[in-house]
């Protein structure tokens, strides 16, 4: 089977994608025509794709968010690669496809990285702390087992969210191995909640973001959790000003750094310091490491990284 | 009765006044001596103060926040009037002195500004949003009564944080029928939240803020009353992903506008940049009108005022 | 009649509209071949309209600015409605249609607008304030009544400079009876100064800006109007240096608030400062208002607004 | 005769300085005793002073801005010279003394520079621009042979905004010569005019300013000068949107090149961007070099320089 | 011989003209078809051209950066002039074309400008910095005679670089005449070596850029610079650590002035101070020179300047 | 033996301590008598002292950096401990004191520093990488075992070069196991190399720095050891234009992430992106660790941290 991020200019390819966009336009010819544009996925990678001539009869007859049985030709258009779809259907029962096979996703099962979430949510000593970590858990549900940590910026596949978490934890564990003067309930539960609101904060589904939610927009992740551990709180008969609810109200709503990246008070714990550090050492190099590895081994430059003050990263080859 | 704003150079002055501050301190002479380095202020202002070799058995004679008998000479030190203290005793019953005569206020008795507070919420049409105030209202409880807007910033006197909101109240309303499309309840019940939660935010006495408490410097009073919404959404049985409890939390986490200023969320509703921009208007106003009224008349400039972009004022005599 | 707002796809339409712009392009075919690129405009807003096979003796049938009638079929393109024109022809005396029917304008009838601010000049006490405001709206003169406020940023229609004046006189007058130290002479004045050199800055017709002109880009509307005032008082044998003319400059030069805004000094002044909040909040709301009133009721939101921070605005639905 | 800049500690001096600043202040000492907090300056420097044990009948024998004769000790007291005064009283005609040699001042003589800036506006060929560059001359009247170019930025001494202007004068020929495409009229009289209001800006006396004036601050230079144009138009017939008044507004104004630096439009005319960019290397350098020489020969770094990114300067030795 | 910058719409035009970019791209017709999209050249500035139906068999028959003989006609597309290649062919012996007349270049031949280079390394009165100085142009060897000194800001044309440094020098030498303190050595040496490594940052030919390299996008030319100093100090045997390497790379590191702009350091040397803003005052007035000159003569205004704040520039008719 | 920080107001000790710093100053009465200022030290912490009453024959008689017996009383003033000393004088051999244990140092011996560093050195496998990490640290020499790695701002203390670079090493390797992408010579190399340039930058004795050096002034840290690395090359006949030169120069240039924090390449490698958030990880833990080791154990915050957006630290008591 054909990977996208394999493909190269004037390949014919048949092969299964997911569809992971699609929209009816219309050409700017006279009079215009309908065409699909479309967005073709793998676990590699993705390709924007073109189906000319679409008929009337066609228009329903697929959806995004499906894998699809495609025959096409990959062309070079604007310096990029894209493809002309040439026969596209829906793929049925007949296929045996599965569709988790189809998109991007963490490299580690999502059910491996909630089972450790769970288990280092367990490993909390302090009673409070564990509970409210568990309360938040349990709110998001099994949105974790599949939530990307966000749209576009890093993580933004299948279990993002879960695998963005665990790597984390990895790494506070190791700091606070190294560093024993901090307190490793709070920052445990710290990295455990810092995004854990996301799920209410964008709609998602296989990894892929539609958009965010009313909710999202107007109150932001950050806001969202620290309405959730006040929530904890009075269902389990936390004082909701007690020193351990400040300190989770307060690693969460820091963990941005400063105002203008949406953080309304800048880190002021040993362990808030800490988590945001954390949350950046593993967002960014996460972005390298897909940037590098979505790009073609041939290439020595990687496309420009938003998150990485809109650089290009360069591929050592020694 | 002399007020402190008429003081001049080499005044001889007999009169009662708050000590707002009283620290023992010791001169750089050798070898160093005791004396008291104190504010003392009445209703027009407020003006620093030596008591020189002060006496092991006086130390313990005079605190803070009393209103005392003072008998002391005006010097100009460094540009400014201070008082050398001749002689100083806490007041008893035979003064007959009352505290409140000595404090800086609104010009508005706190009474009344929290009686109008309270009709607004009552005039909130919508249930659920009325109710919210309330309970918002209740929990700050007879703070609101006595409590600063600010620490040094603006409406920094008792009762301040009620004649704050009153005032926007009064220009919210004139908006309200000047502009038909804002929705009244949303704008009425964000004025009276935006700023409810200073009093968990800071420690105040008798409109003195001394100190941020612990959680208002991890939570900021934002994401403070952003909490209290919550808890009162979920005493209430209101759902509290529900779009009025949104909205609420996002007029008051939005009210500073900009990340930098505070905000993790910008404005994004009619109301929430109706209530930034009156917020802005009603405190920098005050500012101005309180920087004038605390300038001597015949100086043609204010100090500087820090929220003021550090200018000072002119002041028009036409 | 069916107005623009209310447009929907593969709808076909027949009826008058403004030609508010009018490109002769070609097409990218081979080869290329002429065609109308419109802007239609009514009073409920705009569509881009293109009208293909051109024909040579057509192009000069036609001029912008004009109202024409207009055969068309709308259709989606790149998710934005506009229209496919079938027929287009300029009207004449037996179309019967007038041409301010057909654009966008303030709620509030021009000559009212006009005639409120002449009454607002009339009102002020100060025989020199008064003579140089009336000095500089005769200076103005009838641009003052169709002018808008601005070439997209807000208020961005027929007489839209006027309507922005009396909002913003509105509230200011409510403030000098809520706060009597402000001087109402000089806040009256500085709002209906404050954009009055807009005409000199751009060039508009029907409301709409088509450019900058040389002098607004090289100077600026701020310091255009300080030196209209200057020249109010050489006219008028008012000294230049005199502290009403300093006052009325400053007004003028600090209305912006911050360097980066434009204004090369800072409201230094209890007006100063009133009329740069009026400003803003006037303008803030006209924004958010004018936004919601032309995105399509069923829409939650509107697309971004340059002037809020590039956010998009929610629609309150309880 | 000992200058300023060449006293050392422990050194006892008697000889002629100026009095710069004189306030009489007091000890905090118990009771406080009344001390002169000098400045004394001649053209090589300044130094602080104290008179201790200031007899009230000695208050009035001296005044600031005159050449006293003086009696002292240098001591270093905080890691900074200053002179413990033993006797002090004013000069008269016995003494022999001009006070113009004791004053800072730009390193050529005053009437030179005067003369300088008088010959390049008659040099200026277009009729309407030299008529307005010798208006602006003549309103600044004879404060151009004293004024400083700024209160203590750069050039802060006697006759030190004509230095400024006649160096920037020689930079401004030296381009028009090396770049044939500048209009040398425009450019001449740019830099004649820009810093031209600085005397309605600033009191000064024997280029000291001893603070803004009230038009200064709620104007601003550039705002000035751009009026005193309007007002030479309109004195000499010119129209005043005619495009040379406009082109000397707007070099004016632009000339700061940011909004935040004060600009309120930014350089948009090749004259403009020189003009800026003159005034920078001169101002700059300027500083420097004052900096360099008012710093001992023996210390190899400068104290810091506020207008140069508030950073120190390496004295090279090679 | 037609001049690019005199061609106008709907002209038929048949001459020399440098291929300055050249690739195969397809149209979005049905199926696509393979045309050229061009750049074509002179010294008078560049027009972007289409070869439409190109057949298989020409597409190997041209390359970029040669000269060809072409036949077309100018066409209005989105108002810009584009040419429409009716015939296209490269160039030959019998043509008797020479490369160097088709592109754009320094006003001034490159063989002077390198002479002018070296004469003022010899001019270098130090033996180390002169040593240093010649060390670096060596190494720099032949791409100073061409290389632009910018991909597209400013100089951006065949010898650019070292037309940028010659006019620096003539207004350092300027400098140094009207201001003695300033260090003649140094300052000619840092104008010399200040963009000396461009030509290692970038990969250009005929003046024009195609890539940054990558120890161009990973080091920068002022830490390359830096590094051959250090190199030249090494192979010269003069300590590295000297107060002539220290001030040379001082120079060169710190003429961008600011840490947002790429100076790692800021100046904090006179010369260095001199230098950043001779190499401003350069840079910026060629751009508008450059501007102006290649924008239509009836233009009042040029398109927006990228190194200008983003502000077009006005042309003054007087 | 009583620490420095177990001092308490009022406190009468006799004990050794390192003299850091220590100034004849002179006393502000009539006359003004000499004084010691002294900043007194030990390994946990250090205190402000006077010594008053310096007899002219005792100045000579102690120098900083001494170990000193020091009788003395100590006192609260303006809010902070200070010692009034009575009696002081150097210690000598008789004291048996060294003058290591009174000084603060990072809490592992620093040849044990030293050693890791070396034994990584060794363990990278690319022969050019180690042997130009060999030369570098050879380079620093012996300064490496006593070295701070800052002034003031972070690990400022006897061997806090070697303690930063050693922790910074440890997350490394820990990285390098987790996410295999990244290459480990690089990123060892990079972590060894970033700061190590310091000893030139500064002047450090004791791990106390005195002083910038004019070379770190001028050039910083960051090109410093960029030109070590050039010189490296050139001594080990590596091209100074290979890949794994560039690369090492481009982690050590671009380990301050932005221009205005100081690195003129952003990070475009992911090692480069690893080295920049393991430094600011493990540089504001440290911070915050000692700011709290500092902090009187019954503080609930630090005093203001600089280096964390100058905020203080709260201490978690759960």
């Amino acid at each position: 089977m054909t990977l996208i991020s394999t493909l190269s200019d004037k390949e014919e390819v048949t092969g299964y994608f997911l569809v992971k966009e699609l929209d009816v336009k219309q050409t700017n010819s006279t009079p215009p025509k309908d065409y699909w544009d479309l967005v073709l996925a793998d676990s590699s990678g993705q390709i924007t794709a073109k189906y000319w001539d679409l008929k009337p009869a066609e228009k329903e007859s697929l959806q995004s968010l499906q894998v699809a049985k495609v025959h096409g030709i990959v062309q070079l258009y604007r310096d990029r690669l894209q493809m002309k779809v040439i026969r596209i259907r829906p793929t049925g029962p007949e296929d045996d496809v599965r569709l988790t096979d189809y998109i991007r996703a963490a490299p580690v099962a999502s059910a491996d990285l909630v089972a450790a979430i769970h288990s280092k949510v367990d490993s909390i000593t302090d009673t409070d702390i564990r509970n409210i970590a568990a309360f938040c858990v349990l709110k998001a549900g099994d949105r974790l087992e599949h939530y990307p940590a966000a749209k576009s910026h890093h993580h933004a596949y299948y279990a993002g969210l879960a695998y963005h978490t665990v790597r984390m934890l990895e790494i506070g564990e190791f700091l606070c191995l190294q560093r024993p003067f901090l307190n490793r309930d709070a920052l445990i539960a710290g990295i455990i909640l810092h995004d854990l609101a996301k799920p209410e904060e964008m709609n998602a589904q296989l990894g892929i973001v539609s958009e965010y939610s009313d909710r999202g927009r107007l109150i932001g992740h950050l806001a969202l959790i620290s309405g959730w551990i006040v929530e904890a709180a009075l269902k389990l008969d936390i004082p909701t000003d007690s020193p351990k609810v400040t300190v989770l109200q307060h690693l969460v709503l820091s963990h941005h750094n400063l105002g203008e990246w949406g953080s309304p008070v800048q880190p002021q714990l040993a362990e808030a310091v800490a988590l945001h550090y954390i949350d950046s050492l593993d967002a960014k190099l996460q972005m390298v490491e897909d940037a590098l590895g979505s790009t073609a081994e041939q290439e020595t430059w990687t496309p420009m990284i938003r998150g990485l003050e809109n650089k290009a990263v360069y591929r050592t080859r020694f």
